[in-house]
């Protein structure tokens, strides 16, 4: 069965033809310019293809929800022209017939996990994507949880530190995870990239540190049987035993879970299984979902 | 269409005969006992009643995990004699045919304010109860989440605000949500029952920024359509506007939906419909769940 990928991101757009089990059988890359070239070059890859189905991860924010007028649509980036922009009407023009599963890069690589990676045959599992920003995908009962809008988890409020004198860099909450945890706010607060400091520096214990705080919230509420950490600072590996102690630690044995409690917390917070191919497996993830196989 | 719906709480057991629609046709109470005692009472009321499910709504920590050895459990609770309990499989080997639908109290009255109550209609909503402890309920895609356990959280850390030197009461995480807003650390902090407080009282407004604080996290990880707010504490009304204030403030324009940043957020956080019926009526929505119809 051959089904469609296309990862949107604001820098580029992936595209292409893939199979239901997560395998790609051909790609091509080009950059986001206007709407108008980009889609271009989408119909141009796909056109003639014989898909089954096409899957749209996207760059945000967008309107997910099926029941919104502006369904499809990516809403208010500042990219110029890309602003309420009906990306999945255009392509729905162009393709009549084919059904498109649609949603944030992040929910397509956290059903790509399920599907196909490190999270394969749960119905249950969070993915979390510790970069430029902070963005994180929620499987529940075997669906993606959507609501008022995506979830924006990257945003709750954190108790900074007391050794932390960083004043958070975000423009709404100053403070919340991204704030004080997403790679530009490494770079802030130490001067030089994430990538440049040394793996023994105490940045990544205060990072851990952090991350297990916004964790531990993420399990009180959304109760995953499984994390997934990825994005460019979880390059940084020696931050996942730090993260498994310190969530120990502030969870402090209220959830009385092996999985948690035990040295299984190896196994249950881990990097992602799709590596580099977790944004276009996740949109062909996408892809499968609409047919509903 | 009849209906059974038990009402399990640590003190007293409410049973009762209702419709598909939410309307109680009978009801009776007894205390909390032995699980034998309580056992027997209960069968006294439902046999021969001619009931097409069953519904429990159960006080915790429960299982509620169906592929869980232990589903249908009450788990660790420091009962005498409740702990370990299999108290789904004693009912249904004493009603073999019955469909039983088993979960958490407040995840029954999440679910029956969706059928009948402040959530109608809607595919996502939190339910959480302010009272001797925190609680939250939440349904998805419309689907009650579960996932390595039920969600716990009441438990999620807080920023203690400066003006409030109260160390919180929770034994795992002394200021958790629960450690510093639920009605016994109300009691604590003023030294008074908050039903003795006066409504002008400093205590709510403190009360209410605790509460927006906790709801911020809510909405950025969960982003239910309508959050609705129960339990004791909640009697005092006066902390809805001061929810709402304190809400937008917190998310400071982030989440741009006009449910949250108008005054629309009068009907985005409200009161329980059901009121008293919170629990019983929750218990009647599991038995419906439990008929998928
Ligand atoms: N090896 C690394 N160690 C620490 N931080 C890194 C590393 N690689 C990338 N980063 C940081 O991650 C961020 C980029 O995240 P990435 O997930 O690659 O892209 P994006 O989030 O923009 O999609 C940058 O802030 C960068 O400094
Ligand atoms: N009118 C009220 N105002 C403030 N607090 C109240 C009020 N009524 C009850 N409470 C508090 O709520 C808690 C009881 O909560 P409730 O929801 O009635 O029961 P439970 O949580 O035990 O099921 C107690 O701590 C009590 O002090
Ligand atoms: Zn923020
Ligand atoms: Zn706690």
């Amino acid at each position: 069965m051959k089904l469609g990928a296309i990862e949107a991101g604001g820098t580029k757009f992936i595209t292409a033809v893939g199979d239901e089990n997560g395998n790609i059988l051909e790609r091509a890359s080009f950059p986001t310019t206007t709407p108008e070239g980009t889609i271009a070059n989408i119909f141009k890859f796909f056109d003639g293809k014989d898909i089954e189905s096409l899957g749209l991860g996207c760059f945000g924010p967008i309107d997910p929800d099926i029941e919104s007028p502006t369904y499809g649509f990516i809403t208010t980036t500042p990219k110029p022209g890309w602003a309420n922009r009906d990306i999945v009407g255009t392509l729905q023009k162009h393709y009549p017939n084919l059904p498109i599963g649609f949603d944030t890069d992040v929910n397509g690589a956290a059903l790509g996990e399920s599907y196909f990676g490190a999270a394969k045959g749960l119905n249950s599992v969070l993915y979390l994507t510790i970069g430029t920003g902070v963005g994180g995908g929620m499987i529940s009962e075997g669906k993606l949880i959507h609501g008022l809008l995506h979830p924006e988890m990257g945003h709750i409020l954190m108790r900074v530190r007391k050794d932390d004198s960083y004043q958070g860099n975000c423009p709404y909450h100053g403070t919340c995870f991204e704030g004080l945890a997403a790679g530009p706010a490494i770079e802030a607060r130490w001067g030089v990239k994430g990538s440049e400091l040394p793996q023994d520096h105490p940045a990544w214990d205060l990072e851990a540190w952090y991350i297990a705080q916004a964790l531990s919230v993420y399990i009180l509420t959304l109760s995953p049987k499984k994390i997934i950490l990825g994005g460019g600072v979880m390059h940084q590996k020696q931050l996942f035993p730090m993260i498994h102690t310190y969530l120990q630690e502030t969870l402090n044995g209220y959830v009385q879970k092996k999985e948690i409690t035990t040295d299984k917390i190896k196994d249950y917070i881990v990097y992602p299984a799709l590596g580099d191919n977790a944004g276009i497996c996740g949109a062909l993830a996408l892809a499968r979902n609409a047919l509903d196989i």
